[in-house]
């Protein structure tokens, strides 16, 4: 259940990348490689800084591969239908968003790193290949302007640990969090809630 | 004689990089950085994504900074000259652009990835260089927008597997592969073969 | 003393990131993001680059990540103090920058690397936190275009290795070799020395 979700945020995180390639009017090529920057870059971030070998250079990923291919494909050929989807995409984003953070999370623990590198990594997970797309179109990554997003991610990862000091049992942990994550996520959009910059004069 | 024209891959692309920086003003520290990138961004982000230590800062591999100084040095002093070998540093460029394709390749091949991402690990090594460099400037990557670029990366990649599984004698393969890349990227420039971009409504 | 001495450039980076992130009007989110980038985007590259786990990951090292975000607050409760003191600042991150050159060449000469490379990591050590945040703030990096930045850490960093070569005692060392950077920087600074962008024709 946890891999076929988390399987349907790669294709998700890629339509996303595709659709923004496409309107930026970059070639066909160009698309697919900010498709996959925005699934993989995330990920690929996580990894490189916990000194591992990338996640999708591993031949039992490949899967993850061929599903960020077929989300960019998806894309391609049907981005005029995709354009009305805007609602679905922005729920696959949204369901992306919680479980790339849970990924982050659970494999920080594994290595045995400290509560606050955990989150970080599952922040990172989560939102760095957002910041990938949007710093190869030259833009100052999205993340930093729209409404609460990457803050979610390190309140998940808070109520993650929350939960797991009271010894929430691990199913219900990950529901739990994921949970949590997509519902505030919906909301934050809904009702706009946003940090608001501080006035600095000048 | 494959070292040989790797190396003259690596002055190529530090040329090339070093022409771009002077054309967006930068001081020659500012250049200098760009000639490396430029240079060494591919193979970087390879190993990197590797999980291995990179190659550069391997002592047995310092002759690569230095032919990158020198390449970076020529551009300084005769890039007036330079402006009127256009032709020939595109040609050096195509040249650089077959070897790290075969360069990438082979490292994956010898870490015993899987062909799909061998032919990422080459295209990553030929091309990532020149993202770097237009990243580092605030550009949209040029490869991006041009003529087929990172396309025959993968097409040669592709080539090669094929020519591989009909079990080509290894120096046949590499001369080939290497080959081909050259010679379709020269008719791409020449015949201005691009992959549009999709129409997007609004 | 020297680790007294480091804590303070990270706080001063992690400073200095804030104001920038503030002056572009991002959220806090992104101010934090960005005081975080500029603290430990150096070290977080030369740790990459070694294939090395990063620094801040490990759990011995997480006063770095607390004295970051102690920076950013008082960055952002400060921060109009912090404009009237902006010659606090500019001391602090040449501090920083003396600092940080020294910890990078330490640790390549620890890994055993080349002085050449050593010199390398000494000055990705110390500048690559503003090229991260530029790059983040899609800006061509202020490295390339300001006073002598990172050409002053080379050349500390050849200071470096010609008095070790004289076998000058290792705290000696390390106190002159930071003098040095932190002096040329200020001098850079006062008098306004710069590498000119050389004249291109068009």
């Amino acid at each position: 259940m946890f891999e076929f979700l988390e399987i349907i945020g790669v294709a998700a995180f890629a339509m996303s990348g595709s659709l923004t390639g496409m309107h930026k009017k970059l070639d066909l090529f160009g698309v697919f490689v900010i498709a996959l920057a925005t699934s993989f870059g995330g990920g690929t971030l996580r990894d490189i800084l916990m000194g591992e070998k990338v996640f999708w250079l591993k031949t039992e990923n490949l899967i993850y591969i061929y599903v960020a291919v077929l989300g960019y494909l998806l894309a391609v050929f049907f981005h005029k239908k995709l354009e009305y989807f805007r609602v679905s995409l922005f729920l696959f984003d949204t369901i992306g968003l919680g479980l790339y953070t849970l990924v982050g999370l659970e494999k920080g623990l594994v290595f045995g790193f400290n509560p606050v590198v955990c989150v970080a990594l599952g922040t990172i997970t989560a939102c760095f290949g957002g910041v990938t797309r949007d710093i190869l179109c030259a833009e100052v990554p999205n993340l930093f302007k729209q409404e609460i997003y990457a803050t979610i991610c390190v309140a998940g990862g808070i109520v993650f640990f929350g939960l797991k000091k009271i010894n929430m049992d691990d199913d219900m942990l990950y529901l739990t969090t994921s949970l949590f994550i997509i519902a505030v996520r919906l909301l934050a959009v809904r009702y706009k809630w946003q940090i608001k910059p501080l006035k600095m004069e000048n």
